[in-house]
């Protein structure tokens, strides 16, 4: 088992778009509805596919586990077996010695944009980049699961 | 993807247990509640982990895609992500060209023992074993997934 200790902050600008170095659209969707145990996600990253298994609580931490499996199984799975798809391009932003991954959301998510950190500890410091916003680490409307329930479109 | 054609009985007596060829101790729990639109099962199989993720519909006849995963990974998932955990030992019996897997169950679904038999069409013929009981393909009682949450022995 990983844990993954990841801190989410919502972006105050567009000054990260010029220091990314890479982005990766993606598509996923859930097998397991909201409110159980576990989240299980179904992934196309590019021509990859994940299956991404995580435990469904709300902050920083969380045990997580992940395999790789065929794309065309994984598309197959989102299109079938999954509900409240997520579209979104991700971009990777490098800053004070972390990769920070920015997701541009598309479909009823737009214009919905966060930035993640991950974290070797929940305390580990790291440098603000002048683009960040409030963190939302703790509010679980911004989990990607939620949002593929009740997308960013029809929020109050 | 790959279709699951099973067929599944009761058995009528202890007469497959010398046509036995070998056995396997099973442990394996759900990642999505029953009634989600697909199974997510975690096993430990002797020595080996699975991810198995199949449409969730009673017959014959079900989409499924199975993949290895390491046993370690599977035992935390089981012990920690999942609930109503089934444990069975699988035999598996050769009789006229087809293989038999004969699931006893231990624990809360002793003394329920299953017949399954993988077919490559729904109207595939085969020999019936003289052990062979009623069918229950389209009994959702039997599912393993239905047992973990209603384990035989709470059965009215």
């Amino acid at each position: 088992m990983a844990i993954e200790i990841e801190r989410k902050f919502l972006v105050a600008n567009d000054l990260w778009r010029a220091a990314a170095h890479a982005s990766v659209p993606m598509r996923h969707g859930y097998l397991a509805p909201l409110g159980a145990a576990a989240s299980v996600r179904v992934r196309v990253e590019g021509t990859v596919g994940k299956l991404n298994i995580k435990a469904a609580k709300v902050g920083i931490s969380r045990a997580e586990y992940e395999y790789e499996i065929p794309a065309v199984e994984a598309e197959e799975m989102i299109s079938t077996l999954c509900t409240g798809i997520i579209l979104k391009t991700r971009y990777y932003v490098k800053h004070g010695g972390h990769l920070w991954e920015i997701d541009v959301f598309e479909g009823d998510n737009a214009p919905l944009v966060v930035a993640e950190i991950e974290l070797a500890s929940e305390d580990e410091a790291f440098e603000r980049p002048e683009w960040l916003g409030r963190e939302v680490s703790d509010d679980r409307r911004y989990y990607n699961h939620a949002l593929s329930v009740t997308p960013y479109k029809n929020w109050e």
